[in-house]
């Protein structure tokens, strides 16, 4: 199915009554909620709501853009953290090369909503997921496929496994470099370059680059995090350089791919200076959480990048996602219970954040005074703090809107997210697979 | 649509290839898993996969069932649990008195499936929300719903929403106390027989009972809990008799609710005790983590109930629930990574317990020495640490078995997970709706 095709047939499905956020109690047509006009401030939807900021996105989207552009490399955002078609269909009409994916199922479901170029930024391994891959890539020779690798036992399966299938084209493959200490990925560079002629030598497998993490590098030091992110990627580069010296690479470009959300500047800069190889390079980065940011442990890291960008504030990535709830009970004189809990919201990083109050009707938000904030979530419930010395007088049925930390972990809560405009009015929705 | 006709509208779903678990490449039939007699053991399936063990979950079943006929209670087993229609159904084959839900949304997706008596225990705020049940009691007459109450606020605009929808019927309500310094509830009484006065008199609403949630009192020092938990159980009721004293109730029966997954045993005898009103009682407990049970926190707590029971081990609730996944990196001697994240698998409460492990093919899974615990969890991957003086043989594309803890916020992982015997073949599945 075209992408095309394949959203058009997402728009017109029938939402039922059930879906978190829609207040309905017929049967709607996706495609039909943005001419119903609900209002968010007016309390027209049901809470709790995850909302996706318009403009938010389309800057984000705009931004990530020009920025790989300004610095002359390749994005795969990575999909897991949204797994939403529409989502990676602005990202990818939004100059992305391919799809960053994280496991065979979201490589299935990427497909199809037709993405046509995905890197696994995993290693690959069950037998019913290398089948699941290789049944994709022998239907159609369109579609472009690259998985990690990080040991000579999975050079093997896959080496089997694409033999048994009679593939006619190889498995492209990437090096995994790792850190000590960290996740998968080959803890030398003696290893890692063992393993590219390992992959260069192998039946029905290609190598098609080396591939690093450096996300896994954010620590309590900022200064230290820098430091090592920058060795880093100079030993992804280095090990890319031997590679190609022994002539591992037989493919058309050479793929060198890093870049988590954190520090994805470094990683840009560190690739562009990697160039007179016996063949082209791409970098490609694959940051998943740039299109949403967050109001927590991102939107930090973000500042951090902005202000190294020279950027200011508003003009780099901007939050886009908050989850809005009502408050159910106010038991106590500095309590609120908020119909929110970790069911709607991350909670892996750090508690949601709470931001603005609204009584449902005409007028706009108004922040939170300093002190409010959400201290502790059950599955169903959120508990608001509210400072004992400022008068807050909160309602129940009051609004309460959240910025989140980590967007993944939100994203995998709401099979359906609410688009809306800076008023708050509901234009659209977008689809996740979790 | 009845109970029947839902479910079996389930069973014939297509299935696209990308569900969770599933080891396809083709759309397949619910109802067609069985016969592909799959073995997680052999690796048939897609990793990381959830599965239910069936043994347990029909020992749970029963045992639960006949927990509550020796009490004389009634259970409306908490369907946020699961949120699975097949599990719903399972439970209410097995004597379960109605659902209890947590939101307005639930309850949509549970009338759905054919679930006819539902317990809300929480206040219904928003009014998209109110909309969302009155339609369904104003459609359906043989829907009977319950909802909570604990402020004015709420009873006012429940009344309101009532009368100006012309229902036939009265909303019947149950006065909820709370507990100083947790969640929702009345924190008097007083407050709590004052609002049980104001339902009894406003338009359109009705008194139906008296609710708590005894289950926040979890805390560390297992004495003190029971002491709370038996006061607490009290002064439900007292307020309940407190309430008929002054004629508040005017339905058939009156209810009485409280009882989490940890200390439901003190309710069930509590409630017992409660006789001699101006109508029968019925109480109600609600668990929603017995069907499961887990292999942490709630193990736990439910080992104790057992011994309370005088129950010998293997007697009581059994765990029902494993993630299993696969060995992707063995990066570093004490360190294995595995296909299993913050995507698939409870972070909540503890992190899942590392159980067994398995070389695909025959045999049995071997328990796992002591000294292996998963350390951290990613979005997509986990950590495995081996014991350095325990040498452990464990390769890429070995199996791990894992428990979790907290059924609650597994369930909520996965869209469909595959129930297995007890040598882990894949019988059926079921569907969850989050």
């Amino acid at each position: 199915m075209t992408r095309t095709a394949a959203m058009l047939e997402l728009e017109n499905q029938l939402l039922q009554p059930g879906v978190k956020g829609l207040p309905i109690t017929e049967p709607l047509r996706q495609s039909d909620i943005g001419a119903r006009r609900w209002s968010v401030l007016n309390a027209d939807t049901s809470f709790p709501v995850a909302l996706l900021k318009a403009s938010s996105l389309e800057h984000n989207l705009r931004w990530m853009h020009g920025f790989c552009d300004q610095y002359g490399v390749q994005l795969a955002p990575h999909g897991k953290t949204t797994m939403s078609p529409q989502l990676f269909d602005a990202q990818l009409t939004n100059g992305a090369w391919g799809m960053t994916l994280a496991t065979a199922a979201q490589v299935q479901i990427a497909y199809r909503y037709g993405v046509r170029r995905v890197l696994l930024a995993n290693q690959l391994v069950a037998p019913a997921d290398i089948r699941a891959i290789l049944t994709l890539m022998r239907d159609d020779p369109s579609f472009e496929f690259f998985a990690l690798v990080d040991s000579s036992a999975g050079v093997a399966r896959l080496s089997k496994a694409a033999q048994q299938a009679g593939m006619e084209r190889p498995l492209p493959l990437l090096v995994e470099l790792g850190l000590a200490g960290k996740r998968a990925g080959c803890r030398s560079m003696e290893d890692a370059l063992a393993l590219a002629r390992e992959i260069a030598a192998a039946p029905a497998l290609e190598l098609a680059g080396i591939e690093g993490y450096e996300g896994l590098l954010v620590g309590p030091d900022r200064n230290k995090d820098h430091e090592e992110v920058r060795q880093f990627v100079t030993h992804l580069s280095d090990l890319l350089r031997q590679a190609d010296a022994e002539h591992l690479f037989k493919r058309e470009q050479i793929l060198l791919s890093a870049g988590g959300s954190a520090y994805f500047d470094f990683v840009a800069s560190g690739f562009a200076q990697v160039k007179d190889l016996s063949r082209p390079v791409l970098p490609v980065l694959r940051s998943g959480c740039y299109l949403t940011n967050d109001h927590g442990f991102y939107h930090g890291l973000i500042e951090q990048l902005n202000a190294r960008e020279g950027l200011a504030p508003g003009q780099g990535l901007r939050p886009a996602l908050e989850v809005w709830s009502m408050v159910l009970s106010r038991p106590e004189p500095t309590l609120a219970i908020l119909g929110m809990g970790k069911r709607d919201a991350s909670y892996d990083m750090e508690l949601p954040r709470a931001l603005v109050s609204h009584r449902p009707g005409a007028g706009t938000p108004s922040a939170l005074p300093e002190g409010c904030r959400i201290e502790k979530m059950n599955d169903q419930h959120a508990y608001l703090r509210l400072p004992a010395d400022h008068a807050i007088a909160l309602e129940v049925g009051d609004l309460i809107g959240c910025g989140i930390s980590h967007p993944c972990t939100t994203f995998d809560k709401w099979p359906l997210m609410l688009v809306v405009d800076d008023d708050y009015r509901v234009q659209r929705a977008i689809n996740t697979f979790f």
